[in-house]
């Protein structure tokens, strides 16, 4: 469910999904924001919250005890539904709790940033970091509904709106042109935060992710599209010790380092690339990567999970809206694109 | 697979489904036996551990941890296995890790306990304890074998192995009179561990097992039967603060009770109900419950998590090999055969 004011209406939209009890998970920012508005949007339910402290730095197996802990030392059982109020780290470790209490209890995503919106929210992964790694503790698990209040942007950072909007790109990159089109025309709507313009691109946002992982759950294959951008990304974010960029940053970073490499490879034209470039820079997204070195950013790819074995699978455009998965690249070609984006 | 030395032959029953590299989650008791004879019987393969400490205290959040921790120190992808080698903990604990590390890996039971082979490696029911009950954090997730290795229970401790019988007597009597009546003929040929007699338990409790987890793998009904005997063993475990009895132990006194209810409830006849308490007699469990107060007792079940809402619901006979899960029957008859029973 999107639109304004989605987050004021949670029971007569969950409907006889939502069971009579039920746990907000929040953070220190969102619950002061949000919570009253949801609470009184669930009249009749006996409610309870465990507000987690803000930051990525929290998502980890411990603060997802505290989840285990509230939801014990309030009696709550197998009819419970846990309900997330917040951003992506809210969101996966919420869901994570919600598929290990008593082995799976339902859960409900409210996300509350751009991110969490177009992104993390649908599609079921939930988890937690490891010191060794982001997302290594986890599991598939679906959320009975996901409800986008757009109204709750409007106290999103801007750049962290900005952030999210490098997710919509993506979608538009790797599968619908239309998209792409719409954003050349419209991104300073969204970025004005109109209501009607930002309902628009969730909407598509969660319909395109919602379709692949219909057809790829498992991400055994179809669903690493969505990874467009992300393996660099993720180098970039891993290289800079989670530092310096927001995730949706280091993708658009990603992304402009992809597209160069599908170019470079005979896939994506010139001026498809320029075209992916400019929407970017016009998202306020960062464009030059930090200079780490090559050779650390080629390591830290490889040590990405998505990497099996020596040879680092990427998603490459064919052309706006078209993507492949693919190892089919020269190594060389891959090394002077690094060389070049990271010193 | 189920018969003398299938350990040693892991590699060969597991075949195209073992990946390059395997992690044995072990404990301490158990690894110095059979870790050797296992690794044994993985050639080629990348081999290493992660050794727990022994006992249902360790079963927790944080020793779990320290099977992500194993599996992130030694850089293990999505293409590990991992074997749990041991009694219900381990498994229980390896197969929760399994679960959710990297959203997903395969993994292997090897029980050597006779109640983990009947019981507790079936069915894909993985988990960890919380200060606040058992099991309450897990998953279902089926491994992709169960060996039982009827050799590993030569070292098994007589009460321990007498303790898995319980479970035994249990799949005769909700699910088949026939192998009730082999377990009466027969009894004393598994207590002196004859390999045809292990084997032939260990089959059809795993037979009934699978049958019953594969028509419901998520307990919403016929799974259910399953825990005859295990809401009043539970509560005996409860009010014992888990010191005094072993988990079968419990059960073999909640399936006294269960079936003296079963009896008085007009379901059960008298001859079955002896049948019954004469065949635990026989396997050497215990028939007096302790003296902990009925009321304790029933407030203790009430706090079972399979007790949803007020109403208790057990798994009562209505003859040998034949079960229901049910709510039906005068709560004074319930108060009565736990004020006989608890004092």
């Amino acid at each position: 469910m999107i639109g304004p004011g989605a987050l004021g209406r949670a029971a007569s939209i969950l409907g006889a999904a939502l069971g009579a009890d039920v746990l907000i998970v929040s953070n220190t920012t969102v619950a002061p924001l949000y919570a009253a508005t949801l609470v009184a949007g669930l009249p009749g339910k006996r409610v309870v919250s465990c507000i987690l402290p803000d930051g990525e730095q929290y998502k980890s197996l411990a603060t997802a005890g505290r989840v285990f802990d509230a939801l014990v030392d309030h009696r709550l059982n197998r009819d419970v539904t846990i309900v997330a109020l917040g951003g992506g780290v809210v969101g996966d470790i919420a869901g994570f709790a919600a598929a290990c209490y008593q082995r799976g209890v339902a859960y409900a995503q409210i996300p509350t940033t751009l991110l969490a919106q177009v992104d993390s929210s649908v599609g079921g992964k939930t988890g937690v970091n490891h010191p060794g790694g982001k997302n290594l503790i986890g599991a598939f698990y679906q959320p009975i509904a996901v409800i986008a209040d757009t109204q709750t942007l409007e106290t999103l950072p801007d750049r962290e709106l900005r952030a999210g909007l490098a997710e919509v790109v993506k979608y538009g990159c790797v599968a619908d042109a239309e998209l792409f089109v719409w954003l050349e025309d419209n991104i300073e709507r969204v970025l004005a935060r109109e209501s009607a313009a930002l309902t628009h691109v969730i909407a598509r946002s969660c319909a395109i992710k919602a379709e692949i992982v219909a057809a790829d759950e498992r991400e055994r294959n179809l669903r690493a599209i969505l990874n467009f951008g992300h393996t660099f990304g993720h180098a970039i974010e891993a290289a800079t010790a989670y530092e310096t960029y927001l995730h949706g940053e280091a993708v658009a970073l990603g992304m402009l380092i992809a597209a160069d490499l599908s170019r470079r490879t005979g896939r994506l034209d010139a001026p498809a690339e320029r075209r992916i470039a400019a929407l970017l820079h016009r998202a306020g997204l960062p464009t030059l990567c930090p200079r780490v070195g090559a050779a650390r950013a080629m390591d830290l790819m490889r040590m990405d999970k998505k990497v099996l074995g020596g040879s680092v699978r990427l998603v490459l455009l064919q052309s706006l809206g078209r993507a492949e998965v693919t190892s089919d690249y020269p190594q060389a070609v891959l090394e002077a694109v690094l060389a070049e984006q990271f010193g």
